[in-house]
This record gives C-alpha cells, structure tokens and sequence, in this order.
C-alpha cells in the first residue's frame, strides 16, 4: 500500500544506461513503488540536445535541457552523463539541496569521491553509486557493509568489459587486437574512441573505487598504477594458453608491505596479467566481469555478472533508486560510509608478483647459464624454465619461457634491462605478470 | 578517531561461529571500531553451561548464563543459539529494549521473520542478518538493496554445504552416499545427526528467506517443497557425469504461472536436480556454496564462496556489527525492508520442469513405441531416448533413459506411476529434475 508522497525522480542524461533507465522507472515504477510504501514518479530527463535524445523511446514532455531547474524539483537525483563537468556542477547542486544522488560515474567518484561523501554526509543526503563498478553486480554494499566487518586482503577483478571481450576474442577466436577491438566497435562494446578501455583508465577509476571500499581508507586515482592491454599480442595469448594460462587485464587491490622499508600499505592498479586456467577468473568469458575477493575470515569469494550494457547497468541504478526511496520513507540520514584510514599508499614498486619471461636467445651451449646467472645477480629467483618448441627447426636462436618465483618490480625491470643488453639474448619478446597462482 | 561513545555488544550462544565472533572482536574490536567512529566492546557472552563454554580461548568473565541481563545491558545483541527457543525469546526481548539485533538464526527467520521485522520497526531498531544465508557469501544485501530495482525471474543456489559436500565426494571420488556421509562428518562438516543437512531443512529455510527477499514477498517455510538427499545413489551420481550432468541438491525460487488456473505466484523448493556440467554451479565442490540468480535487468549473476564455518560465518556477523554500530553513530532507523507484496505462493505441482527417467525395460521389439506413447498419453513430450550400454550383453532387460521437455509434477508423477503399472517396464531406476538448462 502507498502511504507515502510521491518522490520526484530527476534523471540527468539520456544515453544507453539512462534511457533505459527511464523506460524501467516508467515500466515498473508502480510496482517499485509498492516495494518501498512510495510513488516513484519520474519527473523529468535533462539532456543537452532535445532532438538527439528524443529519438529514444520514451515521452517527449519528460525531456530539457534546464537540468537546473530539474534537480532543484527533485527529490532523487539520477546522474549518468558520466565524465567530471557538468556533472560534478549537477551532482553538487542536487546534494546541496537535499536531494538524494545516484551515479554511475566512476570518473567523477574516483577523483573527487571524498569530497562528494563529505557534502551528502553535511547536508544529510545520501550518495548510491552501484552502478558506477560492474554494472549489474552487487559489489558497492558487499565491501561498504557485509565485508566491513573483516580484513579484505586482496581484490582480483575483470571490472572492464570490453578488455574482456577483446582478450577473450583473442584467445578463443585466435583474432588479431585490431580484429578484435574492431568487432568489440561493431558489436557496441566499445567506443569509437577506445582509449578509456583499452589503455585501463575505466578500469583504474574502478580500481581507485574498489580500494577505497575495501580497506576503508582514499585510494586516489593517480595513485593507481596502469597499463593497458594495446601491447598484448596474439601471439602472447596463444602461448599463454598453450602453457596453461588466460590473459587478462586485472585491477588489482592488496594490503602490502613494502620489502625494503617495512611500510604497511595497500595498493591499487591495472595491467594484463597471466591467470592460471583453472582459475575462476580464467572463465569470466565476453563483456561479462567478476570481482575475486580474498578476506581474512571470510576466504575466497567471487561476484559474477554482466559488467556493462544499458538494461543490466540500469538494474544497479534502479537498486539505488528503490534504496533512496526508502530512505525518505523510513526518514533518517541512511548508510554510513566508512570513517577512512590513513593508510599509506603504495607504488607498484613496493609490489611483488611473478613473472613469465619470454626470450629470444642464440640457440648454443652456455645460454641458459648466462640467463640464468642474470636473473641470481638481480635478485629474481627462477621456479621454471621451458624452451619452446620453434615451428621452423633450422632457426639459428631458440625461445626460452622463463617463470620467476615472486619478485620486485624493481628487480624485474633490472633484470629485463640486462637481459636486452646482453649478446647472447637477441630479444626480450614478452614479460607478463602471474596472479591467481 | 573515535568521537562516539563505547556500544556495548553482547553475545548470545558460544558454538562455532560465536567463538570465532568474540575472538574476532577482541583481537579486531579497535580497527572495526575506527571504521564506524566508536569502539566496539564485548561486554557478555552468554552460554547454557559455563563449564562447556569456558574450554573455547576466550577470557573467562565474559561468560554468563543470565542472558536477560546481558541483553538489558546491551546496544547490539548477537543471537548465535540458532534453533527456535529460547532464541526467539531473546531476540524479542533485545528488539524491545531498542538494541540492534545480529542473527544468522534461518530456522527462526523462515518461521518467525515477519514477527521479528515488525517488532524492530515499531521500536525502531534493526535486524541484521547477512549470515543466515550463503555463509560468508553477502548476499542479504544484494537481494534486498542493490536488486530492489528490478524483477528477479529465479534463483537457484546450493545453499547447504553439507550436502554438497557429500554429492561432491560421490562424484568426484566414487563415494557411496553413506560414506560420503562418514567423511562429512569426520571433518565437522555434518552433525551426527545430519537430517537438518541431508533431508533438506535447513536449505529449505534458507530457500524461505531468499524467496522472500527476491520477490519481495512473505514465503513461509511451511511452503517451500523440500526432499533430501537420501535416495542419491552413486549409480545415479555415476550415470549422471556420463550424460554431462552433476547430481546438486538445489534450492529453487522462481516467479511462475500455474499452467492450469493461469494465476501468477512464487514458488519456493529444494530437491536434488541435475545440472549441465558447463553451468557454473556445476564447478562448486566441496563445503562451498554459491547463489545464481536471474533478473529481468540485470540478467545472470553468481555470487560463490565458502557458504559455512565458524570463522567465515563470523565473517558475515562482523559486518552485521559494523553496520548496526553505523546505524548508532549516525542515527535514525536504518534500512527499511520491502513492504511485503501479498504474491501468492505456488504448490509443487504448479511447477514445470524437464525430468530424466530411467527404466530398466524388457530387450524386445515394441517397447520403446510402449513406453513413448505412455509418455504421450500424460502429456509429457520426450525430447531425447539413450538406450544405455549394459555390461552385460546377455541381460534380457535393457537401460533406457529419457530425456522429457519441460512438464508438470503432475504429469511427471501419472508418467511415472503408469510406467510402475506396465509390464513392459521392469523398474523405473530414477527420475531426477533437471535444472539450468
């Protein structure tokens, strides 16, 4: 039954999350509204050009370009125009009035987040951001609240769809990057300017949210480490697959201590890295994402799902819109986030992981001592070495895969420089990390 | 920096998860507490025996028997007895002097839960219980936040690790049910009396409360359709892996129309099924447990961890005291639950699902055409016949299995009895449900 006033819906932005949005909100929205004891009405859609977004589905009337005037009539706002200006501009404006708010954009809450908590926590609003990792899976309350209680150590997530998608092409399909990032553009997966995804800013920004969550202290977004998946061949991938691994890009989120100071830190970053086939990860196939957890007490646990697409990201957005309603309804400031720590950050040099190594080396006696030596007078301890079977026998140099027990980014980048300067190894065609051993 | 003052915190029950609860806080009560704002401290632990409780590694005044006082005493109650009395007593009593409750109590929930919710909103205190399902795994929140927006079609998890212990064993080893059974328990994963695990209660109360919060309705436990796992034989778990299918004991949550009176409902069950064994759940061995939902929006997702022990359990109650201590700094009644729809609750026999029966038959000419039309005759369409290759040539019977489209339990069982009746029919060996086709 409905006891409550109707709350006023404002939705800024009218792309493929929003307009699905809307067309939920308008859809069940009655049936929403029974859940929380409220009406949910949807008020209004600002956008920036009446004829370019009217050509979605949804009621001409609803539709401005005064999202001012909008967000000071709202109740919930709904922002998913994405990127920092205008909407910061918006976001503040409608915390500032009182409004609740509900985002998706990492981008904004990855570099100004704490800033936004602070005004929604002075003014008594509350700020629901869901959708703005992994799309339709639940992973924002998991961390804030039913993990709050125990020590996350570790977070191995696929939080970027479309790396997913072409990596995964390249692997099963055998495809190019180019070929695959090419069909990623036609199937809608990725932009036409694919630089967010495919050189991991979105899934840095994702990253900088996740760690903040998780160990409960600011993980800035430039102090997240990254590298994209652009220099990853299909070569790689295929003998990645062929010694038992899956190339993937990873945002990476761990309690660390530094091994030469002693600091105790965490760290956050992004880069391909090596999954073990038999992992979990290894078979989160196409655009679909997973978080892979590791916490004190709790162990291992893994969230899976769809980490894009309009109709599942509205599904994050609309959990929020339902969640802000009954804030209003049941009165009071809402959910705490937690009081940050002061937890030291630190850089990807304080990291140690292992490596796999491929090289080109002169195929003669006394090779693998020289290479072998290199890697003891850096302090990088060799687990496996593997020469690859090499499709044209009569080739004057041989391929050697080497795979190193932990070691510092620092001793690893030495000991690659060395590997290239020395005359017996005529390239270093591949240096990849290994995590989910 | 702690501004608030202490919150008392007092525990009820001293069993596995309750100790690994109260070590926990005393060894983690500081860094928790500096997440919320206010410390967090063990004032009781309240137990039937002290001489019982005071073996665990916990200092020795905490233990009381005088729960009542403990409770009187307290801002955030942890009810750890599980069972119905005298927990439901407490329970009610801590709701009533205002503290904020944390159970993982499912008997109590699936029984008593609307009661529970109802006295805590009307004095405005909370009722946490993330752990009473999927262990570790958070997934209270999810249904009943972060999916409130949207229309969870079903849900299919294995929810007792127990059982999927046992099944997992029977596969992968070879096990007979019975032995299986032993080892469970020689590793504490089954009581000794293991018929809350094996004949499928306590996964039918699990099934109640997600029910429940899926569809954002009141499914009580009388309700839900439950068999165990008793009649698994390791023939049939055997057959099962040659035909591409895992033997898991499921517990079912699907919105459905009665195909008969055409009224839409909910139904709410929990028996061994057959699962491909490319689907995900297929990959969850041993204790572990996982939740795979469907939803309109959000499409599929899984949520996978350990779903049972002490310290991951007290994994999900830790969060539940961060939660309710938020609640406390911050003020105000907290998360408010759905507003119960009144969707009504379908019978078993509203429910269609595909089947696979096998038939001991007699080796003649004529008797696949028999069986067929029987088939027919109750309505019930084959979709595949594998006559299955006996050891022994010389047997004068033959194996059949049959592959159904998807059919009533009503039809399945006239199927079945008609098949008993016939004499060309020797025996009907099995008819196992198949699910996440």
């Amino acid at each position: 039954m409905i006891e409550y006033r109707n709350l006023r819906i404002a939705l800024l932005g009218a792309g493929s999350v929003g307009a699905q949005v809307a067309s939920l909100l308008i859809e069940h929205g009655t049936e929403l509204g029974e859940r929380v004891g409220a009406g949910l009405e949807l008020v209004g859609i600002a956008v920036r050009d009446l004829k370019a977004a009217r050509t979605a589905d949804l009621p001409e009337h609803l539709f401005t370009t005064d999202a001012e005037s909008l967000i000071l009539g709202a109740d919930i706002v709904i922002e998913l125009i994405g990127g920092i200006e205008p909407a910061r501009t918006y976001l503040e404006l409608a915390l500032n009035s009182g409004a609740d708010v509900i985002t998706a954009n990492k981008a904004l809450l990855a570099t100004h987040g704490p800033e936004l908590f602070e005004i929604a926590e002075q003014v008594g609003a509350q700020l629901y951001y869901e959708a703005a990792v992994g799309g339709a899976i639940p992973i924002i309350r998991p961390l804030r609240d039913s993990l709050a209680g125990d020590r996350v150590r570790r977070i191995l997530g696929i939080v970027n769809g479309t790396t997913n998608y072409i990596l995964d092409r390249m692997d099963v399909e055998g495809d190019t990057l180019e070929e695959a990032l090419a069909e990623a553009q036609r199937l809608g997966y990725a932009e036409s300017d694919p630089a967010a995804d495919v050189e991991g800013y979105d899934a840095a920004q994702k990253a900088a949210i996740l760690a903040s969550l998780a160990f409960h202290t600011t993980v800035p977004l430039d102090s997240v480490y990254r590298e994209g998946i652009l220099a990853i061949t299909s070569e790689q991938v295929a003998a990645a697959r062929r010694s038992g691994f899956v190339v993937k890009l990873l945002a990476i989120c761990e309690r660390l201590t530094d091994p030469v100071t002693g600091v105790e830190g965490v760290s956050a970053r992004v880069h391909p890295a090596l999954v073990p086939d038999t992992h979990p990860l290894a078979a989160v196939h196409g655009a679909n994402n997973a978080v892979f957890l590791e916490a004190e007490a709790a162990g291992s646990l893994m969230f899976y799902g769809a980490g894009a697409g309009g109709v599942q990201t509205a599904s994050a957005v609309l959990g929020d819109v339902v969640s802000a309603a009954r804030r209003h309804v049941i009165g009071g400031p809402g959910v705490a986030e937690s009081t940050r720590a002061d937890i030291p950050i630190l850089p990807i040099s304080s990291v140690s992981t292992r490596y796999r190594i491929t090289l080109e080396v002169a195929d003669k006696p006394g090779v693998l001592a020289r290479v072998a030596t290199l890697f003891s007078e850096h302090g990088v301890s060799v687990e496996a070495v593997r020469q690859d079977a090499r499709p044209d026998g009569a080739s004057p140099t041989a391929t050697l895969v080497i795979g190193t027990h932990e070691a510092t980014e620092s001793a690893l980048a030495a000991t690659v420089a060395a590997l290239g300067a020395t005359d017996v190894v005529s390239a270093v065609s591949s240096v990849l990390r290994v995590e989910g051993l």
